[in-house]
């Protein structure tokens, strides 16, 4: 297989999915969805994010899920941190992990709604815990939020997006994720954006996180694929969204990704048989129809094969 | 605006959409939601279908909502017609609408399920139709379903559709639609399949009729947009399917492919809060949720705009 057919997953719906669902899971529910992710076949998964627990009760147990988890050797794990005290907690479980994820958002409004401080303010807090965080060995992604608009302040230049970019990836991230947090690109704008960001991000790993709140989240990777990224996020079940605005519906789901990458002859590594069963599994302990579309239709069954 | 940058939508949710309900919906209520759409700036609306009402009890009022509406001069309303009765029929009420369609299948399982009957019969039937359809000065669009994949008989030749098509054509048809029926179809197999139409049907305008069993929809409709596609068919409030195989869900929402298109730049004349509106009253009349994100999510609002 051409190194251009395949492509990347991280599955995040353990972080993004779970953080955003108003009854508390269990851990063991958590530990037990994650180990089977990992027996999938995705190589990438976000497990959960250090976050004070009166922010965010739902992530409380981070600690527990990383000491139960029991994962093969060839998956990387990363874990979400907000800030540097999340990044003390984190590095207690260095041993759990693989990778850390830090974040911040395109605009003003959305950064200081989302973890309410200046974007300057987060981009030296990234800054600063980037050495620490290679200094632990691990590698590192860092997302930028509302790439493609904002819901409060509009219109995102792509060119402060990415000089945000620019200046993360020189301070040692090895990964760049772009997020449609509310589910405003269009296909148009994502080819024109990943186009710009391949130019002006050379060697450095790009990747698309699209959430499905206008239908259009598929689209979306198409318009990424044509353009050359070859590296996604995605929550099994279509769990996820955003906290801000109320009503940011999930991303993309990781099984309507693989469907459409597998029929276009793109090569994941996943079994999409087996993480229907983990979409299914998250179905009965939420206790609520899932919104995935492979997880209701089935995959493409192809009675001549 | 560039006529490249035009794309026509047929709105197919008054007959695709509602013949798949099963409770029945009042005649009055259809008669509103027709005249709704009419005003939303839709230009093409597929109303009923003449079929026998033992088959398709839903569609038994055909005659009286096609008497009932009342609609803009330039809004071309077509009906559907799956033989020689149900034209007949539909004539004796020629001057209520101004396009018939007529459909096979590509596979011969397909439409031996769908229309008891091998594709060679529909053929020739269409072959029969068509002289009395133009004839009575009307436009006709003939619609291949299962032309992307079929759930009995797997994968479906493209140059088999296309034989299919050119000999439409030949027989009148001014338009071929091509439809995805059970939801099988890629991207890539999309653009592919239409670049191979452009080539084989010159002069005849060719749309896509895509459900989003999967997901896909909306990135297939990408696919073809990319390949020259200007025309398509989606229902208002992502109603309709296929009556076989049981679980078909339904086609593209409207109002998302609206949304991706305006956001992309491209004009369809459609006012997308007066198609919502219409969306919103079909949800009242069917009294559940309907499957359409933008519905849900609401437009792209543009803070800065």
């Amino acid at each position: 297989m051409a190194p251009e057919e395949q492509v990347k997953i991280r599955e995040v719906g353990p972080r993004d999915g779970f953080q955003n669902e108003p009854e508390q899971i269990g851990t063991e529910d958590k530990i037990r969805l994650v180990d089977a992710l990992a027996r999938t076949g995705l190589k990438r998964i976000e497990v959960t994010s250090f976050v004070r627990a009166d922010v965010l009760p739902q992530l409380a147990d981070a600690a527990e899920v990383l000491q139960g988890i029991d994962v093969p050797d060839d998956v990387s794990l990363s874990v979400l941190v907000p800030n540097e005290r999340g990044l003390d907690k984190a590095l207690e479980h260095r041993d759990r992990f693989h990778e850390v994820g830090v974040f911040l958002s395109a605009s003003e409004t959305h950064n200081m709604k989302n973890i309410n401080r200046p974007v300057d303010d987060s981009l030296a807090t990234i800054e600063r815990m980037l050495p620490r965080i290679l200094d632990a060995g691990l590698y590192c992604e860092a997302v930028i939020a509302v790439s493609f608009g904002c819901p409060y302040d509009g219109h995102v230049d792509p060119n402060r997006v990415l000089d945000l970019a620019e200046r993360i990836a020189a301070a040692g991230a090895k990964e760049l994720g772009f997020g449609d947090t509310t589910g405003m690109a269009n296909p148009r704008q994502v080819g024109e954006f990943f186009a710009l960001a391949q130019e002006r991000l050379p060697g450095v790993e790009l990747t698309a996180h699209f959430p499905n709140t206008r239908g259009q989240g598929l689209a979306n990777v198409l318009a990424a694929l044509n353009a050359g990224i070859r590296s996604f996020e995605s929550s099994f079940g279509e769990l996820g969204g955003c906290p801000v605005p109320p009503g940011s519906t999930g991303n993309i789901a990781t099984e309507d990704l693989l469907s459409m990458l597998h029929e276009m002859g793109y090569e994941t590594g996943v079994d999409l048989e087996k993480l229907l069963a983990a979409s299914r599994d998250a179905q009965e302990v939420l206790g609520r129809p899932l919104g995935s579309h492979v997880l209701v239709a089935g995959p493409v069954s192809w009675a001549d094969d």
